[in-house]
């Protein structure tokens, strides 16, 4: 009975979720703007990788965050530092997901007319944010090398639903019995659509690829209109 | 009004949940069994740490283990190679966490009068395991060094739930910004009751002193009846 209820209730939440995203991806078209939902488990790297990519990338691309956390504002005190203009902190005060409700509050807070690329950094977790849509245009899912090369096939739905995989701390590669072959073959056999980009953070490796690619995926975007 | 009646389905399967956990902890309390929820993000070490365990403890504790996954059996198979004889496991096909009713349902699998030690291994995912007991005497939270130090601020839920916080991959410390001071000091902040051990399930510094602590916790509880 309480499952029935249960079920019922999860399907309008995110029926509800759906027609709010509908409506912030309104809003982000008309404007252009190429928005990305960045989703990984807890410390695999997101908030490094904007890091990395507002303090190079800030000259040729307008960026904006929205990043959340379950607790918290470090983050963003975090990617200020780095060079974020635009950066529009969520404490989900216990949710373990944004949803598009949290995100069209947030876009209140910023100037979209100066935004060319937002990133909306989710809250670390591999399972819950996969059933929230946010109006982005894509998400990117990053796994680490520490994280072992099994996770694919353990939360299926995150990668099934993402665009790129970004394979980050491939300097720690040798360290465990992390397979990066075994990783791909994991997350192609899920989606046979992701794009790999293979990455370091703390030694930049591969970060080159990334910014080619986050410039020529807004560029596409920026053209389609 | 969809949010309310969120709220007030949530607290309904809270209430049911709890009651189930409670039949579930009489239960194991009745055969004098310890009980452990193990819960990290994903590629902590939850599983490596349980195949260590099992395979070097085995002659010393009779020990079972309830493996929860999103999907895939994949854990359970590496516990069973790895010694272990009663493996059980979950496969949520979706849902984040475990629940007492997923345990309660699978402890029929298992003959409880052989059973010294109940390891159950959560799903991985450091915020929603936090809200549902499962009927056990305790958690361990597992991080890994490569996750950051920052984590115990930004779950802080689960760092209050927990008993006992291992830090795992200790033979990576260095080779990131990880500060191992700075992470038990984040932790204590949280929840000043909290036993920390450091450990790498790769290179086995550190095991020894888990081992001890298992074999002194699963002793008290064995004497407290």
């Amino acid at each position: 009975m309480i499952i029935g209820d249960k079920i019922k209730i999860e399907k309008k939440v995110l029926s509800e979720n759906d027609r709010l995203a509908s409506e912030v991806r309104q809003k982000l078209q008309r404007r252009n703007i190429l928005s990305i939902n960045l989703v990984s488990s807890p410390g695999s790297g997101k908030t490094s990788l904007l890091e990395k990519t507002l303090g190079t990338l800030c000259n040729k691309i307008n960026m904006a965050v929205i990043v959340g956390d379950v607790q918290t504002e470090n983050d963003a005190i975090r990617l200020k530092k780095a060079g974020g203009k635009l950066v529009a902190p969520i404490v989900t005060g216990g949710a373990c997901h944004l949803d598009a409700r949290m995100v069209d509050k947030a876009l209140e807070t910023l100037d979209l007319d100066k935004i060319g690329v937002l990133f909306i950094e989710n809250v670390g977790n591999l399972v819950c944010p996969a059933a929230y849509d946010l109006g982005e245009d894509l998400k990117i899912v990053i796994i680490s090398t520490t994280e072992g090369d099994d996770k694919p096939l353990k939360y299926p739905t995150m990668f099934r639903k993402s665009s790129l995989l970004i394979i980050n701390k491939i300097d720690l590669i040798g360290l465990s019995d992390f397979d990066i072959n075994r990783v791909k073959e994991n997350a192609l056999s899920i989606n046979p659509h992701l794009g790999i980009l293979e990455l370091s953070c703390r030694s930049s490796e591969g970060l080159k690829e990334w910014y080619d690619w986050l410039i020529s995926t807004a560029e596409t975007k920026k053209m389609s209109h």
